[in-house]
C-alpha cells in the first residue's frame, strides 16, 4: 500500500502516504476538488464520475463532484477513511485500474505545475488562537516586561479572538500593503497611511469537518472526530494599525486585509504516523480542557523571505507544530464550551508558532525583535518589517522514513500600497 | 401607491410603506423568501414564480426563486428600487392583479400568525461596532473612571471587532445561558460554571448587498450604496466571562454562544422618510472617514423584560438609533479601509446603542449600573441582570404620520444552563 506506479522523489510533499486535499481550476473554467500524488493533481472529481469511490459511506453521494469540500467534510471519519483507503488503493503499484486504462489515467492525473489551485472549502468562520507560550511571552515581553508578559488567564484557557473569514486567501495570491490609521510615534493624533510595521504570523489552523448543533458543546476527548485535516496559515499583521486600534475590544482591521493559507488540507490520517506526546500542562487547566491523552503532530515548519533583489530565498524561521501549549482538542473544546455551533469548513488558527530559540520566532516583530535587532537576508539586505516586493514562504511537512507527509508552502508576495 | 386593498392598522410595522424582506419555511417544508403587509406575509416565491417581476433588472433573474436574499442583495440598488416599486403596485389599492385573482391572492398572502421564519441570509461575516458614546462612557467609566472612559481611539475611528456568524439566529428562538470560565471575586484561579452575569445588548445591525473586491475600499460617501438594509440585533453578552477572557484579544466566547437578530430586513428606501442629519463631530475624523452630509436614521428603539410571572412584559429602555456617534456609512469605510472585502449578507451590528439618559441605556450592565441599581420589573421583581425564564423583547419603528415603518421584534426567552 505504501508503494505507488507513480514515481515519487524523497522530498516530495505528497507520496502515497498524504493524499491531501484541494480544489483547482480545470482548463475549462470548472472547479474541481482534487488530492495529490508526486508531481500530480488527481482530479477527484474524474474519479468520482467513474464510480470508483464505490464504498458504504461514499457510494451514490456524489460528494467530490460538488465545487466544494464541504459536504464530504460533513459526512464524517468513516467516510473520511473510506476515501482515502480508496486513493491509496487506486494509486497503489498492485492495482491495475489506473495503470491499464489510460485514457482515464490521463483525466485523473494533471501534472500540477501551473495549475490554478482554489480554495477548496466555504470557511462560515475562521477563529485565531494564540497558543505558543513562547510568542505569547516574547509580545508581552515587548510590551509589559517580562514578569507581566503573560497575562493571568493564559495558562487557563486557549485565548483567541473572531477573525475575518471574507479575506482567507491561498497560497500564490498577493497581499496588498494595507493603509490604515496610525499613531505617530509621541503624537496624540492618528494619521492615514500606508502600514509601516507589516509582518506575517508563522501558523497552521485545523478545518472543521462535522460540526455541533447551537447550545451543545464538543467534549475534549471527541474533539478530534470534529476535525477533518491541517493548513499552513501566514496570519498578516499591520502592527502599527493594530497598536493603536486594538484597545479595548482586540485586532480587527490589522488582520482584516488578507490571511493566507496553503492550498492543502492534510488529513489526521496521513499525520497519525507523527502523533507526539505532549508536556502535562502547570497549572491543570479546568476539567473541560483535560484531556485524557494530550497529543499533538510533529511538523516541521519553516519561513523563507526573497526580496525582489534576490534570486532564492533566505531561511528566517524554523519552528514545529510541537511548540503549542493548548492542543486543537483544546481550542476546540474551548470554542463551543460556552453552546457556540461549528460548522464544516471553519478554520481555527493556533496563533504564531514560537519556539524557544530565537531563530524560531514565528514573526518579524519577534526575529527583529520590535526592531531593535535587524534580520540579515544574506546579501547585504537586511529586514526589521517587510517591504514591498518581498515575497514570504511559509512550508511544513512532517518528515517520516524516506518519505515525508507535506503542505506544500504558503508563497505570497507583497504588493506596494495603493 | 401610499394605500393598499389589505387593511393596516395604524400601529402595525408592515404598512405598504415599509415592505421590509425576510424567508419562512412553507407548510409543505420549502424555505421561501416573503416581504410582509399588516397581517400577511407575501410570498415572493410565488410572485416570481407568476412572473409579476417583470422589470428590466429582475425579469428572468428568479432572485425570489432562492431559498437566501443574498443573490437578489448582490444585484444592487436598482434591482432592490424595482422589487419595491413592484411590490407598491401589485398591493396599492386601484391595482386589480390580486384583487381579481383570488386563486393567486390566496398563494401570495400568509397569514403571519404561526409561520415559523427562516434566517433570510447566509452570513458570510459579522462585525460588531462599538459606535454609541454613552454606552462606552458608561462602560468606560465603571472600570477605569469618567475621566479615562473613552479610549484615546475612540473619537478618532469606529471601535469594532469582528463577531461569530454561525451562531446568529432569529427572534422566537431560546438562548440557553452559557458556562465557561469565570474569575470568582478574590481568587486567582477560574471556575467553570454557568454565567450569573447575562446581558442583552441593544444594537442594529446593517446588511451588505453589493460587495467589493479584496484590496479595494468602499467609499464613505458610496457606503450606502452596499447597504441592503437594516434589522434589530440582540448582542448577548456574559459579562462574567468576558471580564476573564478578553484581554488582550478581545470578547470572544462571551459573545459566540448566540446573536438574535428580528427576522425582517427593513431597506434603506423605506427608511427615507426617517433620515435625519447628524450632529458634527469633535475632533473632525480623517478625510477617508469625511461624509458630505452626515446622516442617520430616527427610528425608535425598546427593549422590555417578561419574566415567567409577568403576564405582559415592562419596558426597561427607551432609545433611538440617533444616538450613534459612527454612521454605517462610516463603519462600512473604516471596515473596507485596508482592503477587506465585504460580501452579499454580512451583518454590522452598531454596537449597544444607549442614549444620554438612565432610561435609555441600552444594556442591564449600564441600567442597574453595574449590580447597583437594580431594575423594577413593576410586579415586585426586579433585576441587575437576566434570570432563566426571562424573555427580552425588543421592538423598533420609524413613525410617519399615520403609519410605522417597523422592523417586528426580538423576542427571545433564556433557559436555563444544562
Amino acid at each position: 500500500m505504501q508503494n505507488s506506479f507513480i514515481e515519487i522523489k524523497e522530498d516530495s510533499h505528497f507520496p502515497i502516504q498524504n493524499l491531501p486535499y484541494s480544489a483547482f481550476q480545470t482548463h475549462n473554467g470548472e472547479i474541481h476538488l482534487c488530492s495529490a500524488i508526486g508531481d500530480y493533481l488527481i482530479d477527484l472529481f474524474v474519479l468520482d464520475e467513474a464510480g470508483l469511490f464505490d464504498g458504504p459511506k461514499l457510494e451514490g453521494q456524489f460528494a467530490f463532484q460538488d465545487s466544494s469540500l464541504n459536504y464530504f467534510m460533513s459526512l464524517g471519519k468513516e467516510a473520511w477513511k473510506e476515501a482515502r483507503a480508496t486513493l491509496q488503493d487506486l494509486f497503489s503499484a498492485d492495482n491495475e485500474i489506473l495503470q491499464q486504462d489510460e485514457l482515464l489515467r490521463d483525466r485523473v492525473l494533471i501534472p500540477m505545475n501551473g495549475v490554478e489551485m482554489v480554495l477548496p472549502m466555504e470557511i462560515g468562520d475562521y477563529t485565531d488562537f494564540y497558543s505558543s507560550e513562547q510568542h505569547a511571552f516574547n509580545v508581552g515581553t515587548m510590551f509589559r516586561g517580562p514578569e507581566n508578559a503573560l497575562m493571568p488567564n493564559w495558562k487557563h484557557l486557549p485565548v483567541g479572538y473572531h477573525g475575518r473569514a471574507s479575506s482567507i486567501i491561498l497560497s500564490g495570491k498577493d497581499v496588498r500593503r494595507p493603509k490604515g490609521q496610525i499613531l505617530p510615534q509621541g503624537s496624540d493624533t492618528p494619521v492615514y497611511d500606508s502600514c509601516k510595521l507589516l509582518d506575517f504570523e508563522l501558523e497552521m489552523g485545523f478545518v472543521t469537518g462535522v460540526g455541533n448543533e447551537l447550545g451543545s458543546r464538543i467534549d475534549v476527548n471527541d474533539a478530534e472526530e470534529h476535525i477533518f485535516g491541517l493548513v499552513l496559515v501566514n496570519d498578516w499583521s499591520a502592527r502599527d494599525i493594530q497598536k493603536w486600534e486594538y484597545q479595548p475590544l482586540g485586532p480587527f482591521l490589522a488582520k482584516n486585509f488578507a490571511t493566507s493559507i496553503s492550498p492543502w488540507i492534510v488529513s489526521l490520517e496521513a499525520l497519525e504516523p507523527f502523533r507526539r506526546e505532549c508536556k502535562k500542562q502547570d497549572p491543570e487547566p479546568l476539567e473541560y480542557l483535560q484531556q485524557s491523552e494530550r497529543s499533538t503532530f510533529d511538523i516541521d515548519l519553516e519561513v523563507a523571505i526573497q526580496s525582489d533583489k534576490m534570486t532564492e530565498p533566505r531561511i528566517v524561521c524554523r519552528s514545529n507544530y510541537q511548540n503549542l501549549y493548548w492542543t486543537m482538542s483544546q481550542q476546540l473544546a474551548h470554542q463551543t464550551v460556552t453552546g457556540c455551533n461549528v460548522r464544516p469548513g471553519d478554520l481555527y488558527a493556533s496563533g504564531t508558532i514560537s519556539g524557544p530559540t530565537e531563530d524560531s520566532y514565528g514573526s518579524m516583530l519577534e526575529l527583529a525583535w520590535k526592531g531593535t535587532k535587524p534580520v540579515s537576508l544574506g546579501n547585504g539586505e537586511e529586514r526589521t518589517f517587510l517591504q514591498d516586493g518581498d515575497r514570504v514562504i511559509m512550508r511544513g511537512y512532517a518528515q517520516g522514513e524516506g518519505y515525508r507527509v507535506g503542505f506544500g508552502e504558503v508563497n505570497t508576495k507583497i504588493l506596494p500600497s495603493h
